[in-house]
């Protein structure tokens, strides 16, 4: 047998192996992962490195372009894995790293998802996921009615209608606002007279048939950026996403809001959808839904709530009143990677009306015939893992009041941290957590006080330094890898609306102390001495 | 304590058990975790019920809209799962279910798949992902120097280069050739003069400024339907995408496409894209990609490659020319979770240029800023997950030569199957295989030769009855759950084109042997003897 023969009846058997016979369990992968089942805080604790490497240094690691000509080894690989991978990747689950909206996952979801992977079912067509269509369906239909509350005939009627959708399931809450803003505008412009429609004929013809002038989505200041890249998408354009200014809490105006609309519909510009906000990125504050309702109701426009963050609060009773109005939205975006504690790669959004979807809907000759219920003809996306599945375990594992109990600890532990940096003299509390956020940023005592007797041309001197104080802060903190808080830029109104840097928190992991939030504020005080140039400086100016 | 606060209690101690402390080995979901890891495909076969109920019947079990008020215990819950949702679901991962696109799964990819699941990286930004950027931005280079084979310089300058992306990571192949077309759109109807660009005006400004009439996309009636909904979505419209017709291999009619290139000009309709099928859904047929780059060259079009499922073939040295050509398409669109053997949930698209994704770049003020390398500013998708990870694993452990081996071995076995079908009387194949797809149908001798002798209306009815009988026992056979082929319709040339229903077979599972493919003809030669009505039917036109 020659050399290279060898090699191929070598690589052959391996193959064979590779796809039928599993690791033994005291080899490496299966050692790794007896401690993530057993352990995975521990594991997470043990093989990532606490102390950062820069990613330059990381980069090396991840320099060939070339596909390997030579197998690994499953243990070698999986070595390689921990030691250049695993080690600096960044502990989500960290009760210490309160900067993310990614959080700790409950255990259960870790074998769940290895069912899931290992069913590997594809859920565009019932043929390659069968029992999983029905189950997704009914995973919308029980966030459809958290939203909306519809009786139970409604759900009956719908939930498994073949050319109906209560909603979409997603890989995040981009797709989910992406589709509802595709489904709300070939509503919009639907086929009238001659004219079939902007699914078939396109934009440009659209506005031509119905003669307007523009197309524009309308916004708070706040809205997520998902939302303009929506608009570029859709051939609307990011500049036809209008801003509206919020007030102090960082909620829509709703008074801006509406004579925007009257404006506009002197210009002849129409609005193809208005946005609430539930949950905003940086600050978690929920636009006043009821009114702006009331406003989409009186101009006739499509509204959609981006409830991707704050969605979930709907499962509380006790803080499910922040966000009402929201069951008079036509859609509604809400991520269940995030305070639903699934993991990363599930959204949706809901349509209050079933027959929304029909304006995106798509057939092919080999799946989505019509009359099918297959989930692919009325979604964004094509192949898709069946995620479902895991937010169906959530929802009937956790349920409802135990999502409360995780919701309302987020926001009362907010509080609490809030409360904490308002009785620290050296820290300034920016935002008040309504949801579980919150942001603040370390200012001493004596500047505050120069701050609120200084000249707007002061001020701005000194809110220059601090922001270079605050980066300096959280990128050390970071770097130092015991806890982990965020930073932003956000416009602060008792500095005149000036666009102030400043620490962002996110309370979600139920497994964060308050002790934790104090050591994260003794950390913050240490790092700040340790500035040689923003403090003395700042210190100069007294 | 009251009733009320009991229940809360042990709610709240239940939910830090479900945070941290993770079920014993010897628990419901511990064994069938046990059992997964030992012996996936024993599970599967296990707990995967072979006879399928009803839909209807199993919409019965997810008929609940409501989120439960009381929570399951965890080993219930897994109970449940084993006997309402995996009994009921598909097995994709059997080597006699040949008609899928989805497949085995390396035994290696499940515990990743945990390990990744535990880690939950969010791609969007490094802040969330570290050492998972540079990793998938390896996978991206690796998979762009399989396409387009440039220069190790190449790649070290652009790899990992803040502003520059050479492809990017995504759910699936729609998001994938969507991501492709943005990408094009944007760059043709970009900034100029007074116009700012598409991107920030949209689509309507854009073809005003450009003076288009229209902006179109050629692909070959075989194109998949992603592609139209592609261009619904771009605001282009479906009409849009013109069908150039194929020849009888299934492959663009090059003569065709250029005229319509001439035509459109002439007609100051502006194409977007070519498109170049590798790989068709249906047939698994591959354009003259070369033939297509020319035209494209020729008149300065952007020219895209669909190589969803074909695009692994560049792994096979030897299979690799079928696609020759593809290394001057503008983008390429590659499934992962196809013919990589990756888990649902992994495509990606690579652009030639590394500066073509800046048209949809996009930033934040508390991500994505600029000058950072966080993946997010240029993907369609914002939070995803580390999957990436999985096809670097892959790539690692099975190497080159390996997905070699797996390539040609499903090619070859395809051809086997095509001479098997060829040497049984009562079988007609339809198309040959160029990958490894092939279609065919249930055809008794008798009735081809009465087709070939008949007028083409007495054809017809020939035909037609002869579709509900393929219709029959394909749904009959999937019913039994022994077997699996799927079904389509496709244009046969030797019927006029006549739209014709086939058994259509994809042969990419590693363990599908001969034998499965002897057993697969056998029983649909019983199942036709089953038919009461369309089977005598058929022999009484005799």
């Amino acid at each position: 047998m020659t050399t290279h023969k060898r090699k191929a009846q070598a690589t052959q058997e391996s193959l064979h192996r590779i796809f039928t016979i599993p690791e033994a369990p005291d080899s490496t992968l299966g050692l790794i992962e007896k401690e993530i089942s057993e352990n995975l805080a521990g594991f997470l604790g043990n093989h990532i490195a606490a102390k950062e490497q820069a990613l330059s240094e990381i980069e090396k690691d991840f320099a060939c372009s070339v596909i390997p000509e030579e197998p690994s080894f499953v243990s070698d690989h999986t070595h390689h894995l921990l030691t250049k991978v695993v080690a600096q990747s960044v502990h989500t689950a960290s009760p210490s790293f309160i900067g993310h909206m990614t959080s700790a996952l409950p255990y259960f979801i870790l074998p769940l998802s290895k069912l899931m992977v290992g069913l590997n079912q594809n859920l565009v067509k019932i043929e390659t996921s069968k029992a999983f269509t029905p189950l997704e369906r009914q995973v919308i239909g029980m966030m459809h009615r958290l939203v909306y509350q519809d009786n139970e005939h409604f759900y009956q009627e719908w939930m498994h209608s073949a050319n109906h959708s209560l909603g979409a399931f997603c890989s995040g809450g981009t797709v989910a606002n992406l589709t509802a803003f595709w489904v709300a505008r070939n509503n919009l412009l639907k086929a009238d007279g001659d004219f079939t429609g902007i699914a078939r004929e396109g934009l440009f013809k659209a506005l031509k048939h119905y003669q307007y002038d523009g197309l524009v989505i309308l916004v708070s200041d706040r809205g997520h950026y998902s939302l303009k890249k929506s608009a570029d998408i859709l051939g609307i354009g990011q500049d036809s996403v209008i801003s509206i200014p919020t007030d102090e809490y960082n909620r829509v105006d709703c008074q801006k809001l509406r004579d925007k609309c009257l404006e506009l519909k002197k210009q002849n510009i129409r609005i193809l959808s208005i946005v609430g906000v539930a949950g905003t990125t940086e600050t978690g504050n929920i636009d006043p839904l009821d009114k702006i309702a009331d406003i989409a109701e009186e101009f006739e426009i499509h509204f959609h709530v981006d409830a991707a963050w704050g969605g979930a609060t709907l499962l509380s009773n006790k803080y499910r009143p922040l966000l009402k109005g929201i069951e008079r939205a036509d859609s509604v975006t809400i991520d269940a990677h995030k305070q639903m504690y699934v993991p990363m790669g599930a959204g949706l959004v809901v349509f209050k009306n079933p027959a929304s979807v029909a304006s995106i809907e798509h057939h092919a000759e080999y799946i989505l015939r019509k009359g099918s219920k297959d989930l692919g003809s009325h979604t964004l996306e094509g192949s898709r893992p069946g995620m479902a599945m895991l937010v169906y375990a959530s929802l009937h594992i956790i349920s409802r009041p135990g999502y409360e109990m995780l919701i309302n600890q987020g926001i009362e532990k907010a509080e609490y941290f809030a409360q904490l940096i308002n009785q620290q003299p050296d820290f300034e509390l920016i935002t008040e957590p309504e949801l579980c956020l919150l942001t603040y940023r370390y200012n001493p005592q004596s500047i505050q006080a120069l701050l609120s007797n200084s000249s707007h041309e002061q001020q701005d001197e000194i809110n220059q330094l601090l922001d270079k104080l605050t980066k300096f802060i959280q990128k050390r903190q970071r770097e130092n890898g015991k806890s982990f808080v965020s930073r932003t830029r956000i416009e602060v109104q008792r500095y005149q609306g000036r666009k102030t840097v400043v620490f962002r928190v996110v309370l979600a992991n139920p497994l964060t102390s308050n002790e934790i939030l104090n050591d994260v504020l003794s950390e913050q005080l240490e790092l700040a001495q340790e500035s040689e140039t923003f403090l003395p400086k700042l210190l100069s100016l007294l």
